[in-house]
């Protein structure tokens, strides 16, 4: 069963249908102001902080599924039938027995925006969501047009739930709650005027408006909706009549509503807005700001001239148009969501207790980084304020409140070094390490040092082994190996320590500090020759140690868990295994992982609960960790292939995962079509294939970096723009246009051999040149770059 | 609008529609298991804890309301047509336009179990649902009968939603909940078994059964519910057949179904039983145990032979039905109610962060002392176990893994005083002062010395003016002078502390702990010669001082709060202000906080938001403590008003709030006419005479003390029986029959003169005795009193 399909000449994904398996969302809102938005206008709204700054609420994981949203009803004064622009909540039949109580649908996710049309009983509606650049609002810009062939009189009723600002506490508290509730009308707007107190003191406000004169409006949500009843039927909708409430305790919410008197042919128009303010005077200069809705609707042309500036950034023309897809568009803009919001809130995750973690935050940056590099630059320096003069940092931080937690992850501060090296590499702004930035527990350092406290504080942790102390988890966030002991290592750390260190040296050397330099070249060797000498267990390399000293992922482990994804992938993307090593562990990785939805993070899953392996063994086998296809993963191995130069195998692995390969079996895979997700169950569940936890992963990131750097090769070093790319053998060629350090390179590649990889020449501007590094030219031109494979 | 009755024969609450204004609930289960049950069964069960033991899920504040809960599904298997046993979630219409479909409802809340009516195209339905004494287990036990003229085919489909353990992980988590489920179906059971790992590594098991053969089951909810439907329209109902899914991930639930063929006027029983076991071994025996229905209604005739015996010691007559209702069915229950789950879980406390409170449970106590005196033994030195060597005590804590919280209570430790002697007046037991009890931070102590802690540390909080600092609240939780000084001070504390010192100078007295005496009577004149010095603002006592010095709740106070309940009634209660004041500032309370719906806390409410004043201001005016009718407040002006001897007063205040009176007025009420709320909506907001926050309150002890001790005027005390009623002057006269240390008293009270207060004479089993207090017989038998008032 499909669902939709792409437009990639709008850049929006098409839902057909709006019973989808799971609701498809959208994200509007890149800077304070956040929505989202599901395909029949579910979802809720946050300013700056979900936790703290809840401005509608959500009920997660409900029944019915994904309620309550930007509701408007439609109401036909006559006959008194009632429907919604967006399909739910009121739910009318798609395929009824008479034709003309049939409900049709169609919604477009665009890049910011959503819009949902519906005609029904012949009236037509065209609904257009979204968050201005810039501003703390949404506008819902309806058109509502009379189809049929007789003057017909709509009533319009919208509806949206206020959160009490506090998530958590609304979700909770409700003795005290329910009696702090403030909801007004004054003309046609409602003002949410809830304080934020007691904890802070401040007061909060919120707004809800139309641009039209409103005839009614309900500010409490009984009163709307009625008793026993829920926002499929609500007694004001069915009686055809606010009830003028304002909320004084209870649920605020925000309900106005006004006819519309239609000839046959014509069109009506009304725009809603919510949005947050410090004040009532504020918020009306904004309402008053767009009475027109020809300046809300130039405000959606201004948010598409935005993306499609964002986006050309970074396009590509290959053979495999859903590649083009994926990297002009839809991953593209998955790694601007995931940058904006790291994982604190999707419809997976409640907004409640995530905030922005650290490791997620530096890897979110490699695929944005072609993009706003500022914003990049910022928020590695928040990250950096998150660290620990011991050269630890927090693992989580909440950048509204700032405050943090630790978590007892061994892998946290060296992501710095990676978001730090690939910053550089794309600016070549070097000086980048003379920033000063200080401590949560101490005075301001440069960067350089940062980095380098960062390797120190990885290094004082050095288990028995010799490997990392694994303390709470690395990576895999529920191996718990080390809860409770000074025993348990890990031996994927050491890797990514290695590169790290990599990366460090290759600054050290630019900035000269030639001792740092000789003193990391050293330690780096040792940490190879300790890992290369005590991980390998014979068929490929272990997962680590656990609190008895015994092996964890090995062929010889007995619970279970035999081999796992990361130290294969990373011993060859961090270069510490040797060649032969390297291609017989990914090799196995192939025979032991690789399945017909992607590869499995480790197998065979883990049956029962096991306390010194800890969480990941309270998931069912194929799901999460626990055997399951965890798709942040899923890149490394494909880098990892492009390293050994096979470029069939990382592009078949880039094909499975992709998201629209799951257009035709959306039934099974579940979510989003247009994004990827957290993870695919494994094939030991019965749901093999089925997707959970959409949209917020590092997966996003990381597929990007894979197929922009390492399959089509087109990535930037610190001397120029390296050309390099690992193809699949019956590509006959590609063409990338990049902008980098202010020029855009129009690079044009053949694959006349039909090879995976190699570069047998590169002319620039008409300009042969040794070497696949193109200088960086920063003349704000274009230059034309052919290369030939082979 | 009446929605109900009571029915004092079979000592239940009748509901007759069900669409009550809220859901109007019960509580099942008096040991580990609880279950709360709404009129249309609703709610949810725990094991011992609503945090970390919830067996099943419910939805709080939700639209539609009160979802999910027990729900029992029929089909009928000609038509298709399908309704419910107990209206919700299918809820079909009680005036609809032909009689054939309209749907008939009866409720009975009973004391422990709650039994659902229904009839519906001419099938009758009969559900009684119970959680026996001593089981972790609950029944519902159902009758199906055939009314109709024709044979019926019926099926029949349950449904229940487990919750994974932790509430509020469940509620928060889901990235990582929705990967752990597993239930799994086995013969006519269903098994819940996820673990509660991994935070304690055990694993948990909740089972679900039929004690008929059935016929199909499903485990999880999107199965049974199928895509954007809910509980009132779930797919495999519609169809008429379950799915037979297990959960592995996703949402866990027990649906069985069965098929009964019924000739016309048959009848035909299913027993459907939900529990917790710790093997699945355990919860098959526990089964089969109940194989045969007879057995289950055993147990229901069991449940009420306990509740008889229970509530009959003590039983009045009066002139005046309702209050014979509140005394000998309702206030009682809800009594024991509160004793058993302090705040922890009710329709508005969400279970999650309240756990048992430290002054709530004393205070419990103290409307449960005559039925339950072993269990408030231990409750008490369970108490004692969270005070600290200091003499301080925990606000909060949780029995199942023996923690607590400080919360900077002022009042906290004081009312371990009460309990104690009120446990001690009751029993006779005064031994129990050396009982040994562990400190959280100490060795064990006498119960003695924990009392004398509790008094020294509240005098080592002594504030500026001789009061007792506030720090962050006294009982009046949200109005917080002192979270961030050591200036503002309560005048209430010192009225409470002054009644402890009275209650443990009695104590001391009969322990012969002469210096203790002595030290702690000039200690109580002191206390009591500064309160009377600085406390009185010329018409009433103030409530407190702030923290820049100034007057809280005086008649000079600007900021609104110019009156609190409190220091007015206490000043009496304790005996801490001399009779002319008492009775003055009696008269101010009756004139500015009385309302026709109850005694307002303090008058007038808070306009906005003050820091200096805290929680308070951010509630609406008229809401919980700002401006509302709390409930739990008023009794201490009943007792006030018996201590100055004017019973009609104290009377109409006891009228004012009692339950039954809010009957006619259900949809302004709200909420349960058969027991007490927290609050009602104060005269200064639109929702005036509004209830909120049901059951689990103080009110229902206190007022139960009121009524039963200082109304109807008997009250145990150290040497026996206390008769000392002050009644309506109209009153011709009552009876009660008391259960006290081991005799029964059957009390006939005579006001021929329709006098309020005062005994003429007494008389004992033919005898006059001199005073007003008849001996402890101790002798199982059963004794005359004839009191005579004048």
């Amino acid at each position: 069963m499909k669902y939709g399909h792409l437009d990639n000449k709008n850049k929006e994904f098409v839902i057909t249908r709006p019973d989808t398996p799971t609701p498809w969302i959208n994200y509007l809102g890149c800077d304070e102001y956040c929505a989202l938005m599901s395909n029949t206008a579910g979802g809720y709204s946050f300013h700056r902080d979900p936790k703290d700054r809840r401005i509608t609420r959500f009920r997660y994981n409900n029944v019915p599924v994904d309620r309550p949203g930007r509701y408007i009803y439609l109401r036909d004064e006559v006959s008194g039938d009632y429907w919604s622009a967006t399909w739910q909540p009121v739910i009318k039949d798609q395929r009824p027995k008479t034709k003309d109580q049939k409900y049709e649908y169609e919604c477009r996710h665009g890049m910011g925006y959503t819009i949902i049309k519906s005609k029904y009983s012949g009236i037509s509606t065209e609904a257009a969501y979204f968050v201005p650049i810039g501003e703390n609002i949404e506008f819902w810009a309806l058109k509502v047009k009379n189809d049929s062939r007789k003057a017909r009189r709509i009533k319009l009723f919208t509806y949206i739930e206020f959160c009490l600002w506090h998530a958590d506490m609304d979700m909770t508290d409700f003795q005290y709650t329910l009696n702090i509730a403030s909801a007004v009308n004054d003309g046609n707007l409602i003002f949410h005027q809830t304080g934020y107190a007691p904890k802070s003191g401040k007061y909060g406000l919120a707004y809800f408006g139309c641009n039209k004169k409103i005839s009614g409006y309900d500010c409490d949500r009984e009163a709307f909706i009625g008793p026993y009843r829920s926002e499929s039927d609500p007694i004001a909708v069915e009686r055809g009549k606010n009830f003028n409430s304002m909320a004084s305790g209870g649920n605020p919410i925000a309900s106005v509503s006004l006819t519309l008197s239609l000839k046959p042919g014509q069109t009506k128009d009304a725009v809603f807005m919510l949005g947050v303010a410090e004040t009532k005077e504020e918020a009306k200069k904004i309402y008053k700001r767009y009475a027109d809705e020809k300046d809300v609707y130039q405000k959606l042309y201004e948010l598409k001239d935005y993306w499609n500036a964002y986006l050309s950034r970074y396009q590509a023309e290959t053979p495999d148009k859903d590649v083009n897809s994926m990297v002009n568009i839809w991953n593209q803009y998955q790694c601007r969501t995931t940058f904006n919001w790291s994982r604190s809130a999707s419809y997976y995750e409640a907004g409640i207790g995530r905030g922005m973690g650290f490791r997620d935050s530096n890897q979110d940056t490699l695929g944005v980084i072609h993009a706003i590099q500022d914003r990049v630059k910022t928020r590695i320096m928040e990250l950096a304020s998150n660290q620990f003069k011991n050269g630890s940092s927090h693992h989580k931080f909440f950048p509204l409140t700032k405050t943090g937690e630790k978590g007892g992850y061994s892998d946290d501060p060296l992501w710095l070094i990676l978001s730090s090296s690939t910053y550089m590499k794309e600016t070549g702004d070097i000086a980048f390490m003379h920033e000063l930035v200080k401590y949560v527990d101490g005075e301001a350092e440069p960067m350089y040092i940062h980095l380098k406290r960062a390797i120190d504080f990885v290094l004082s942790e050095k288990g028995p082994n010799g490997f990392v102390l694994m303390r709470f988890a690395d990576w895999n966030d529920c191996l718990n190996l080390g809860t409770d002991n000074d025993v348990a290592e890990t031996t994927w750390v050491p890797e990514l320590l290695y590169l790290g260190i990599q990366e460090f040296l290759k600054v050290a050397k630019i900035l000269r500090k030639e001792s740092d330099h000789e003193k990391y070249s050293a330690i780096a060797e040792r940490v190879k020759e300790n890992f290369n000498k005590k991980a390998w267990d014979g068929k490929w390399f272990i997962r680590g140690i656990d609190k008895h000293g015994k092996e964890v992922g090995s062929s010889r482990s007995r619970e279970g868990g035999n081999i796992y994804l990361l130290p294969q992938a990373w011993a060859v993307m961090s270069g510490i295994a040797d060649p032969e090593r390297s291609k017989q562990c990914m090799d196995m990785l192939n025979e032991q992982l690789d399945t017909k939805y992607g590869i499995m993070l480790m197998s065979p899953p883990y049956k029962e609960f096991d306390e010194k392996l800890g969480a990941i063994t309270t998931f069912a086998p194929g799901l999460k960790e626990n055997g399951g296809i965890f798709c942040h993963s899923n890149p490394w191995a494909m880098i990892a292939e492009t390293m050994l130069g096979r470029g069939d195998k990382a592009f078949k692995y880039y094909k499975t995962i992709m998201p629209p390969t799951k257009n035709r079996m959306a039934d099974i895979h579940l979510t989003e079509c247009y994004i990827y997700s957290q993870f695919i169950t494994g094939r030991d569940n019965p749901n093999f294939g089925r997707a959970r936890n959409s949209w917020l992963t590092g997966t996003a990131a990381w597929n990007f970096v894979a197929i922009a750097n390492h399959i089509l090769g087109v990535r930037p070093d610190y001397e120029g723009l390296v050309i390099d790319p690992c193809i699949p053998k019956k590509w006959k060629g590609f063409k990338v246009r990049r902008i980098f350090r202010d020029a855009t390179y129009d690079i044009d590649v053949r694959n006349p051999k039909g090879v995976n990889k190699g570069i047998k020449s590169v002319i620039v501007d008409g300009k042969k040149i040794s070497g696949n590094i193109i200088p960086a030219f920063k003349d704000k031109k274009a230059h034309m770059v052919r290369v030939v494979m082979g």
